[in-house]
């Protein structure tokens, strides 16, 4: 396992000509999510419903937040992708995404898995997303303490909040890869471990003031999913994230207070262009 | 039935009065609503119940979100309108939404119903709205593909997302005013169509970029049952519907992008007067 | 008792002594605050989650929406504070509350009763809030109609709102210090009954406008919460209400118009300084 500063300068090329590589198809998976419009089901928490569909709106998909048992499998199976968060489960929304998760794995629609507050202290929840981790998600999302523990690690969690750095934590998540394609770990950097690439993406960008707005990243977990509706599982998973970066900088040179910050967040989310996901992305490949 | 283009002279002058008369309603309407500010009972989804009740607040309404079967009876028997909405559905709700419209039903209190996703790949719900149909809702209001499936006809959807247009279906509506008093399609245009008034009214204004913002067709559907407590099921329907384009135009022209311009939306809302409905209201009467 | 009229001089020295030293252990709370971020189990309605959750992270706080039963007690055995709030009560929730209340007040854990709606016409939320009540919360706080009514008195209500004046019911609030350390009404001016300083805070400030926004009450319950964490229950409630006081006063200075005067107060909340809460503060001690 070659950590960053390790690795020789052919690879450093190498990997730099991936960066190229991947900002073109992140380019063409965003005009591809304006194009297509992709109907994303989302069985989300109380907190997020509101503002995910708001996200995923801005961004160009079209959200469906369809969380009952009833309706699970019939919706699932005409949904473009499915993101499943954890945050505030209820029995019933339990039962949907058992039901929408296997649905979705039988007709091979790519969905996303948000394991918040995995840990302890929430095992109803915790033992959900172990029981949803075998039916292989396309990709995993959460913060460091999330991705942690779900792997496998004794992690001190607070709530929801994260207590460990992404950077310290993301190569304890390399065995999650044997369940999906790709594991996305949020923090002050973005790291993305790719199966397809075999490699970890780290990306930069955002704002301090993100994890100061609530559902930011049960957000991007349902962008994941819209994005996975029209690229590869690593394409998808990266373009959510610069996405998700560019606005919160862009947003940040806006407004530096919360509130108007969070406005302004969604009103780059929807501005985006092909241009400033090529000027603003600041993405790593580092080896695994 | 005469379509707009089909109708004589003498017919058209007819219809030019109704507008005027029409539209002093629509004011009346407004100033009741400021002056009673009446008690609206709510049953709405997870993505609408925050952003429906500041809808109705700044509109002059006084929202209340009461979803559980057991209050249902006793709180609907209090209120002065009530607003049912299939956006999310709980099996508690689906209770509380059949106890609560028999309630006013029974009282003769109005009441709104808003089939959202109605169609085949949401059946639970789309039996739920047959079933309430048969207690004659006030008002029924969707967008096209709702709509226009609710009436029977054989519709594409997309999610919640409507995939025909609101002028090439408003007319497959009709049926519906058989259990009904009023049906609101809302699309680029909105169409209403009055059984009071034995017409159509298009409804012209607001903002390409409102479909952006979700949930904006739920805190439509609950301002119209607001309205319904100060005036006639048509004019209410109306009111609500002009309201909102209005709202809608002005916010757009003071900004264009989704985040700001749903803030200003809201501002516009509360910031309504006498003298911008008459000023800004855009609406036709075509014959039935 | 005595009405603030009647007291007499030296009374009145005493008490404005009181304010100076409140007012520093205010300040000390509001940095005890920022710098232990609390974790703060919160269960709350489908209104306010969104933007509870954002008021208590703007504020410093760590909030943490947990509403299931199955979950409630080992979260609420590792919280700082408990929020329970009546708003939209489903099955799931109410036995979440019962077990969160009791597992809090085995260990010792503060915690913030808010009885929304709290009348004849909700009687499911009413008859829980009683039996929450032998529980002794830490804090009760609602609106005028509420706290009333909850003391045994006869209240009309309407809906969620109040229809009584703060100023006009709050000694009708003393007999529930026999079941908590303080009474919050909020209102126009907010009165807050402190068993500690066996007298009634008068908090000024804010903005008409505070009230035409959705769930501002519910998010005040949280944050009270929140300072429950880092300071007595008396300054913990006083400090929430400047708090939240100081904000809309600022923020309607910035906008008039409710969206735009609501993202400013988010702002406003998040940019609260120590010099701020000095400068304008605005209590009064009245004897009881």
């Amino acid at each position: 396992m070659n950590h960053p500063e390790n690795i020789s300068s052919s690879q450093r090329d190498q990997l730099h000509i991936h960066t190229d590589v991947i900002l073109d198809k992140v380019v063409a998976a965003w005009i591809e999510l304006q194009t297509k419009q992709p109907l994303v089901h989302c069985i989300t928490n109380s907190v997020a419903a509101n503002y995910a569909a708001n996200v995923l709106l801005a961004a160009g998909a079209s959200p469906a937040m369809i969380d009952n048992p009833f309706e699970a499998e019939s919706f699932a199976s005409i949904a473009a992708a499915l993101s499943i968060n954890l945050g505030t489960p209820t029995t019933e929304q339990m039962q949907a995404m058992r039901i929408s998760a296997q649905t979705v794995t039988e007709k091979g629609t790519p969905w996303v898995l948000d394991p918040v507050g995995y840990g302890p202290f929430l095992k109803w929840r915790s033992e959900m997303a172990d029981q949803l981790l075998l039916l292989n998600p396309t990709v995993i999302r959460g913060n460091a303490s999330e991705i942690s523990a779900l792997a496998g690690n004794q992690v001190e969690s607070k709530g929801v909040d994260s207590t460990v750095s992404s950077n310290e934590v993301y190569l304890q998540a390399l065995p999650l890869l044997a369940h999906c394609e790709c594991v996305a770990i949020s923090g002050e950097s973005d790291f993305l471990l790719s199966k397809e690439l075999n490699a970890v993406i780290q990306v930069n960008g955002g704002s301090f003031l993100q994890p100061k707005v609530t559902a930011t990243g049960c957000a991007l977990g349902a962008l994941i999913a819209a994005y996975c509706a029209v690229a590869t599982p690593t394409i998808a998973t990266i373009s959510a994230h610069i996405h998700f970066a560019i606005a919160g900088k862009l947003a940040f040179e806006r407004s530096q207070n919360v509130g108007h910050f969070n406005v302004a967040f969604l009103d780059e989310i929807y501005a985006m262009t092909a241009d400033k996901l090529l000027e603003y992305a600041d993405i790593e490949v580092l080896s695994l």
